[in-house]
């Protein structure tokens, strides 16, 4: 793993730092591929309103856009791009000019183990429930305890993913990845008004599906819908598409809604 | 600010730590006077309390306590305690073993201009509403987005502090305080079982009031009813009791149930 900090190699940060003491700051996790970051600007522009969202100085991502550029990427691998309000601030109040803290880091594709693109996986219902709070939803911001507490449940390796509801019992997202199924050839995830993160790659695919004439609903649901989907999956930057072929006790087959989007989103890579 | 990181003098973390990726960690802020760490056992209460919340290594909470033993305590101060995962694991996952980090950070107090405890502070409602969220309510972790935007409202430095609603539109507590109120004698202050950090100074006082034969409510509460209060006041581990003698229109008397407590809280730190 290689490390900068506002332009520079560096691997510490320091202690001051908001990112650190609030979790005040967003990051985005791209993949790198053919020696391209892929869907790039649909990550910049997630960043952006994230930005926004939390009242960063708007200036804040050009820079990090610039860092960016001056990387030669590797043919495959992972980068991560982190932006904290830096050091400073009484307290939770702002820093009068705040000097945002721009980490780059850049390491190898996990191993994921198998084949799961093409063989599935497996996933469990978790017991935690994410907060509603429309405030953060949908951005990826620096608060993930949720994400850790929901991820500490299972220890099985054989486990790819945990499904996590809200508050109210809605299904929402997996705990590093967006949601999708299939019921009578329609495509179904959780809209994240209320808790969860927006992925680049769920965004990107419900595009790409209703291009392709494939009806898709976002809206609550209750995790006992499950029980009539044909085909489920998940999906998220690196990962791109894990068809889910076992969710606790149900069995599920991989079907055609699954591969042909599978499919189409290779195909968008590639221009 | 000096700074120490698993107990040697440091002013850096590496940019891999989990408290910075995710916020995954917890922190006290503790005031020192005459050189004495004020209501030190109830902070480590608390800690630990979160700390098995979190699901930390049980350990985590007694080298922390020997780096604090090992200080030099000022005359005065704010020593401020940080704990968080460390770094590593894969995203979300708990690392295998977690290799804790412990900040500690030791620096004078802040000046409060004025006599803030002696002559009260105007407050403000704010718009922000904090997110419910059961699984982290009370505990005084790094995931501190909601009061940074909440703290972002005003800039207006004769406005101390400003007052927070749940989603559902119920009183939660301050940005960095907690709220209490009197109306006819009996003291009331906002259940915080679904949001907000449950303030070592609120807990005491609860406990020293009722030591007091005040009757002291804690539940849910429309910010309307604070148009019934006769006093009003707010706190924290290092602000002691600020008496609130304005909230945006309202004006408000400093009364005798305040002046009461704080000399109660006085006497408590002599002891």
């Amino acid at each position: 793993m290689k490390t900068w900090l506002n332009g520079q190699p560096a691997n510490q940060l320091d202690l001051s730092d908001r990112g650190l003491s609030y979790g005040d700051g967003l990051f985005e996790t791209v993949q790198i591929r053919d020696g391209r970051a892929l869907l790039l600007e649909q990550h910049w522009a997630r960043l952006q309103s994230g930005l926004a969202r939390l009242k960063f100085p708007a200036s804040s991502l050009a820079l990090l856009q610039q860092d960016v550029a001056a990387l030669t990427l590797p043919d495959s691998g992972v980068l991560k791009l982190t932006l904290t309000r830096g050091p400073g601030g009484r307290g939770y109040r702002l820093p009068d000019i705040a000097q945002v803290s721009r980490i780059v880091a850049l390491g190898p594709l996990p191993d994921f183990a198998g084949q799961p693109a093409e063989q599935g996986v497996r996933v469990r219902l978790c017991d935690t429930r994410l907060g509603l709070n429309p405030l953060l939803a949908g951005i990826k911001h620096l608060n993930r305890l949720e994400q850790v507490l929901a991820r500490a449940e299972w220890q099985d390796a054989a486990i790819a993913e945990g499904l996590v509801c809200d508050l109210e019992g809605y299904l929402a997202e997996g705990t590093m990845s967006n949601l999708f199924w299939v019921v009578e050839g329609v495509l179904y995830t959780p809209v994240l008004d209320r808790c969860g993160v927006a992925g680049i790659v769920r965004s990107h695919l419900i595009e790409v599906a209703r291009q392709a004439a494939i009806r898709v609903n976002e809206g609550r649901y209750l995790p006992t819908v499950l029980h009539q989907a044909s085909e489920m999956f998940i999906c998220n930057s690196l990962i791109d598409i894990w068809p889910v072929i076992q969710l606790d006790q149900q069995s599920l087959e991989i079907g055609s809604v699954t591969r042909q989007l599978q499919q189409l989103l290779q195909q968008e890579y590639q221009l």
